[in-house]
């Protein structure tokens, strides 16, 4: 039978990263399962808010923050996927895709979000030859080439932005009447008047032979459909908590965006000794430095419970 | 008539810092008041819990949080101590101690916390005379001296270990029947054999000419009052948050230990407009990470509200 550990941590971002901290100096005995330690704030180009760094990208905070998590006694286990979750008594049984198993006597689940695909035909084909969800990663792979941006929030006009200094053409497709980019980020993108931005437009279907050759998409005021030529597609259209193993465990309460609902004092959620924190939860901001605060709460909340079985 | 900025931030600690990084980087117009840029956690002689940062003296994190601040277009008034706030019509006005105004749209309010007083006598007299509230600024300027630590909680008991190095003779007075400390701190004070620990013990009265020559104790079993002789006498009975500006205002509701009730979500209070962060609040865990994201929080709040007005 498998050692059970007092805490088993679910993500090796932000919130997962503190909450390891935190019940390592509590000395509790903590597994952490990630598949990487990358996640959203590794994607990000520059951090300019997370106090005490004026200024970092991503990749080296998420560095910084793993540096720290390592100084103390916690058994880290990357390249792990987490299939399902199941309370047996008063212990958690974490299911790995691998079939690997392990027991806890409190779980935290910290898995951070993923990007919301198109769901169209082609794109599953052509995931990582021509469409790509991180325009930090794979901006410069796109060096005179024609691409399309599909999503006029601000994460589209910040692909535009990430891709201005590499593609020759670009376009941003947006499915409504307007775009809700922030001010800023707009000016940028006018700034450079090599950015065609095209109104209520849907994507359809994504063309190609090995590699994109083009995206279809529907005008929806005329109904007309047309093609744009593109040798690579940005989707940038939100992103989603990674819940999937819980969706059938009915351990926790999902709201209408599918986040798990936590009591935002202690991160706790409906089931006795399972915490949430960060951007898979219901918490309303969903930045780096509240994702800390949050994971410490789970943490300090999880060591609290363990006090008293 | 003074200007009237966006956002009023009343604070210069983790919370009222993330508060002012956040709220400039969406061109609010904000003024920053606080005393100073130390507070507690410029008071603690190491942190390592502040992800990000293996191990940082309060002091220099405090220095980084200040510096990051001022990248960004925050005034900012040091040395001012808050005595008033109202609510005007839509407008809150704070009043300083120098009869100061100052106009906001919206207020944060992140004061931090205070020593708790013994309040017996001698203690207002012979403040800064022998008696202290912070171990880590005051410790060295008790070389071969003879102190005593009032509080057999952490803070207590840290008190002691930062005294270890400079002091003669040592003691702890403890209210309680048992001291409270975590496991590790009473080891490392019992494994010193230079401290004293006396249970049961209520401080009475601090004596003294010039400077601090005893502190007078009832031992509550037996009822007998003593004199110990000390030229140092540490307070470590626990803090208060900084609300008295807001105690007869109306504007916000106090929990039992007079902290701000907060919705825990966005830091708003029960006034519109009003916020309060970190550890003012009724916010559970009294921690630096914590006090951040709840800061932002507040900062990204009190911009929906002016965005909304």
């Amino acid at each position: 039978m498998a050692d059970t550990y007092d805490l088993i941590i679910i993500g090796g971002g932000p919130a997962g990263i503190a909450a390891g901290i935190y019940g390592a100096r509590k000395a509790l005995k903590i597994l952490l399962l990630t598949k990487d330690f990358i996640g959203q704030t590794g994607k990000t180009a520059w951090v300019e808010n997370y106090p005490g760094f004026l200024e970092i990208s991503g990749s080296d905070l998420m560095g910084k923050f793993k540096e720290h998590l390592q100084k103390f006694p916690v058994e880290i286990k990357e390249g792990e996927k987490v299939k399902s979750l199941v309370k047996k008594e008063s212990v958690f049984e974490i299911g790995l895709e691998n079939n690997g198993k392990y027991l806890g006597q409190a779980v935290i689940v910290a898995g951070g979000r993923k990007p919301r695909l198109l769901n169209i035909p082609g794109e599953a084909e052509f995931s990582n030859k021509g469409v790509s969800y991180c325009s930090i990663c794979d901006a410069p792979l796109f060096k005179n080439k024609e691409v399309v941006v599909v999503g006029g929030g601000n994460a589209g006009f910040e692909a535009a932005i990430d891709l201005l200094p590499y593609a020759q053409r670009i376009s941003i497709l947006e499915i409504g009447a307007k775009v809700i980019a922030d001010e800023m980020s707009q000016r940028k993108v006018e700034g450079s008047g090599r950015v065609e931005i095209i109104l209520e437009a849907k994507a359809l279907e994504i063309k190609g032979k090995k590699f994109v050759e083009g995206l279809i998409y529907q005008n929806l005021k005329s109904g007309e459909v047309r093609e744009l030529s593109v040798q690579g597609i940005f989707v940038q259209i939100g992103s989603l908590p990674m819940v999937e193993f819980l969706k059938d465990s009915n351990l926790v309460e999902f709201n209408q965006s599918g986040e798990i609902v936590v009591d935002p004092k202690t991160g706790a959620t409906r089931t006795a000794g399972l915490f949430a924190a960060g951007d898979t939860t219901d918490v309303k901001y969903k930045q780096i430095g509240v994702a800390v605060g949050e994971g410490i709460k789970a943490a300090l909340s999880a060591h609290e419970h363990l006090q008293r079985q």
